[in-house]
């Protein structure tokens, strides 16, 4: 197997068929990684979430790092890394145009659904948000190569 | 869907059948995160990489979050995340031990290969290193419920 960079246009045709990525926020430089469904229109991720220790973070530290792969095979893998920052989405325009996005890509978030942290039911209130991409890059492993 | 809490042994019992995980460090508040593959002994998380923007992370800030997930359809899946630190392994012994760990779970990690790196060629000289869990938590989605 070889490891290589794979150029910016190349991330972006890969993120086209992603929805699902990993979103690596941070406080106090104690970072917290989680599973976020995305609506991608470079050079914007759209998506949502209630209130909770992600918004929590994103408010306090806009910085991001997103990461979407695929592994195909422990040879065969693309991985790719989007430095961010966190914007919220203000205005009813806005608002519907994220909304509209995220129907499609949002079959995974539970931002949409009752969830019962430690007992309590948490109510869903969910807010629409979105990465604006600073910098983009990947990798893959090439099998035989 | 429901969405719950799952408890801390359930957690462990998730991870023995993982390897692969999302590493999330952390620089002057700027989140990073890469795919890694991990042996996992309670309560440690065993892995290697090569010089790179990851050991250089984690050499100046120990504080990590891993998260590990799968996802069998949109309404049935697990996710786990662990708070934990980075800590470099010392002592031959110590090293052996990681590195016969890691024989059978690396499959995927680049760090025992050559990568190209802006057209450079990186050598491949990987170190092995450890998380020490000291928080882990995880939610399921649950269908139908």
């Amino acid at each position: 197997m070889k490891v290589q960079d794979i150029p910016s246009s190349q991330c972006w045709s890969f993120l086209g068929s992603r929805r699902l990525g990993r979103l690596g926020c941070a406080l106090d430089n104690k970072p917290y990684v989680v599973p976020v469904s995305f609506a991608i229109q470079n050079p914007y991720f759209f998506a949502f979430t209630t209130k909770g220790r992600k918004a929590e973070y994103l408010k306090e530290n806009p910085l991001v790092c997103l990461q979407f792969d695929e592994i195909a095979s422990p040879q065969s893998w693309t991985s790719v890394i989007v430095e961010g920052r966190f914007e919220e989405i203000g205005g009813d325009a806005e608002q519907e145009h994220a909304h509209a996005l995220l129907e499609d890509a949002a079959w995974w978030e539970p931002g949409y659904v009752q969830t019962t942290i430690k007992g309590n039911l948490r109510p869903a209130v969910p807010f629409h948000f979105r990465i604006f991409a600073e910098k983009i890059s990947g990798r893959q492993g090439i099998p035989g190569a």
